[in-house]
């Protein structure tokens, strides 16, 4: 049987950016990266990668819910302002990880130890002491690429189950034109799952399970030196996992020993199509979290410029 | 006494992008703006202007209040998980525009109009069916500008009740190096209304008032067909204002009229040092909104990327 | 075909307690009354009527989500106070009529008219300015009647669509010793439809529709000068209705024209089992709504004492 | 010093009704005591106890805020409905203890112990395992009789930091006419700082501190084996207390050493005034807490009737 916690202590970043370092995989991402990366702005050509926040969304009921906004002011009954103006406002309630979101470094932990060797007594029911969410306050920003494995397999989607490998990931780049992921990249693979729900409209099918990453991916995305992985299903890895014993092996050791941010439950169906239009994989990519204190996550709407 | 429906009839951009358009003074932001605005960034330095959303925010309770984060799972109480996996997630409860926001063109209007025509009847409890802040899914990136008002004035924050006039606009810019405003800039002016709160802690007395914009600046951002406007008071423009029988007609002539995008209560303290420092005070921008469905307003943590 | 407007008109209360009356039926509650009703307490056994308000419950999602409750305090992480004291606190957030509740005279209206002829623009994002719940502060309280119709009918609950009709409320009370139901009383009747949802925890089912009251039983309860009415279902009338065209239409004659207050969503089990057992179907009834201001419905567990 | 701890263990209930009870000195409240307590109600008249829910509230913000109620249907916006069907419903954002309510036996402990020795642990993010408030489904219900302190002082409140004493209790009992409080009974003591707060709407002032029982008061509350008892203060007890080093040390005692669940921020104006003017100090009470599954706390609305 694998074990996880081996890899983990192979690939742990722990030490490696300081001892009192929350941050994780982000500081791959240098200033010069961020540099080069908005030299790929080229067309102006933006695209929008978080799903809408609402009642349709992907969340079954159970542990999270969908967001619930409620409108405060619709500008009737507002007669006690003097002249004309009229407003409207809004509240909501929600998960932080109810729909498109950055998983911060104190979302997941194993024993008793968060990224970076904090005790996992710093979750608390106020919040995430180390390892917030808004320790990435200035964004996960810098030069994103594509791996879109569906349109390799030739799917709509990939299947639930399907364990993604480090050769799917080398086939993708080879058949996008040789598109590289080195340091301070911001990966983002394309498993299909997005579009599924966008069809089937049905949550509880979504959240069942899905195809991602394969535990072997971890070592490749430790070698590159990338920065944060994004992807459009709910937990980047694959469900049901490769290890029947563990729950979700991939976050404990992305997330855990790595130090590193995964973004959930994205959208790449318009830039995958642009993608394969133009042949351009590489893009400038921005998703401030919103600075939540003491939040575990936050949810996202990331930006790919090209 | 000044007349703000003749200055909005005036500077009014209705039918200017088609009878159904509902993302204003942001098609300003054409794609070569934003290529343009990518060749801004040369540090790769990343300032993050949103500020913590958390109890300790500047709402003093009455129609907003902060927002409210609570923690559904801190890793106790998992015992039902096979392995070592354990994880924490939180829940936000928040008005919308509890701290660093866009205001969506439906969140203000008069005599019964949105932003373009649109009846005010589209913002129903359900929310706004018409230029809701998804209509700027994609953003509000491009160049941004910083007009440093409180560091001209050579104080630590302006008074409250301060108006800011086109002549200070003009003043700074040019104290600043000349630095332009122009087609497709999203402006950023600086107040330290912020850094008063810092100092004080003090919501209610941050929100009794502020300096802002007087009526004769929206002319000067018409001009100038600036896509939109942020600062670090509360709404922009100047409280008490200056038409006794009227409340807040800046955001009534900029929203409603012009259909310009406003982002409030923001931290522009780290940017304005860097910027005195190396006298640059142009930059890449980047604020994505989540998507939250017919919402008026959207959190946002704006970039700013030198 | 049926037309529940005259039949409302008919029965109207609209006037018959003065022209600024927002209680409606419940005024059938003399003083007197509830010193009757207090004679009624022989044993002392107390049954609780409300559900359980949490994740378990009967709402699918949609326009009402079963109640969240979110712990703030466990009592960790509490090392700020001196000595020994430690404490634990929660947060609800809920739609108010999520389970067991009462329907204020404000909930449902029509032709733009609330009970009594407000008009229905009271109702506004700023709740109900008339016929809110909290006009029902003092509680509905008095002499309480439980008619079993599932009992008498020998099921253990009676089918979706199932029409109950004056007759079988009356022969439920002859069936059950000949009990009264008069002025000022308060009638609990049994379909069942809640043992359905114990048995089969399947809230999408719950919601699709129900036994209930059919449209005769309104002239049946004016008769009988009725205050309040209560059920194990959760809209009291049958569902699909008797009248293609409308939606709900016991609701808006008994709410909207003679001005009752509806208990939903009960449990009456145990209640049931025990009349069964000692042949007493009348008890103290006390259920005393939560005073949220203006709202339109509140959470509540009625008490029935023998 | 005083401690705390002898008095608490002297007190003690634990085992007093088995090991795995969790209901406390609720249990002194046999069915005869409900019987007898049916016996008092001689009018009809109706006080209902609870306060307000709303914005306009005793908190003053930080761990706990004031009730919010969204309004999610106004009946505009709603033409999908076939027919004259209109409706209006609302949701809750709170603290379960906002307001008016009771505070379940796992709201306070120390040492790592809940009422009757279950480890505190049993407090998690998924709240209280044991001990939670809906152990009291059936409500508190049966005698109440209320002692007006501020009525024997002859002061409209009594001050900040007044220590109730017993001799306060049975001065205030003679005065009322020799009123007896024995076992099972409801105490209901009136400190005037509700009234305090209906004058001055200061929640700052409100609960900077409040007068109370002191710790002298327990001794005399087991000996008459009260059930539960209720205040129209915030917390029971005199603030500042009489230890230093000791925050709440009344609550610990009758919370967690001798089982008692008391009753918060009442209203008890309406009904002084009528007890002073027919001199009848006792009544039949009635407060059935909302079953919030595992909450601590629950909101409630009491009705003492006469």
């Amino acid at each position: 049987m694998v074990d996880f916690r081996e890899i983990g202590q192979r690939l742990s970043n722990w030490g490696r950016w300081g001892d009192d370092d929350q941050r994780g995989t982000v500081n791959f991402i240098t200033p010069d990266k961020i540099v080069a990366a908005g030299g790929l702005i080229h067309t102006g050509k933006v695209f929008d990668l978080g799903i809408p926040f609402g009642a349709g969304g992907p969340q079954p009921g159970g542990g999270r819910i969908n967001p619930v906004l409620l409108v405060s002011e619709t500008g009737t009954d507002q007669d006690a302002f003097p002249g004309a103006f009229h407003y409207a406002d809004d509240y909501i309630f929600m998960p932080l990880q109810a729909a498109s979101q950055w998983d911060g470094l104190a979302h997941v932990f194993y024993d008793e130890k968060l990224y970076n060797g904090y005790p996992s007594s710093n979750v608390t029911p106020h919040g995430a002491h180390k390892c917030s969410i808004t320790e990435m306050a200035k964004g996960i920003t810098g030069r994103g690429v594509l791996l879109d494995i569906a349109r390799l397999k030739g799917v709509e989607w990939l299947e639930q189950g399907y364990v993604i490998t480090p050769e799917d990931l080398d086939a993708a780049a080879a058949a996008q034109g040789g598109v590289s992921v080195g340091s301070g990249d911001i990966l983002l693979f394309r498993t299909g799952w997005r579009r599924k729900f966008i069809q089937e409209q049905n949550p509880t099918e979504f959240m069942a399970g899905e195809p991602g990453l394969g535990l072997a991916c971890t070592e490749w995305l430790s070698q590159r030196e990338v920065a944060a992985v994004c992807s459009d299903n709910w937990a980047i890895e694959v469900l049901p996992g490769e290890i029947d014993e563990e729950l979700l092996p991939v976050h404990m050791i992305l997330i855990r020993d790595m130090g590193m941010t995964l973004g959930e439950i994205l959208d790449f169906e318009e830039l995958s199509a642009d993608c394969e239009a133009d042949g351009v994989y590489e893009f400038f990519f921005c998703a401030p979290p919103i600075k939540f204190s003491r939040a575990v996550g936050s949810p996202i709407n990331p930006l790919a410029i090209k």
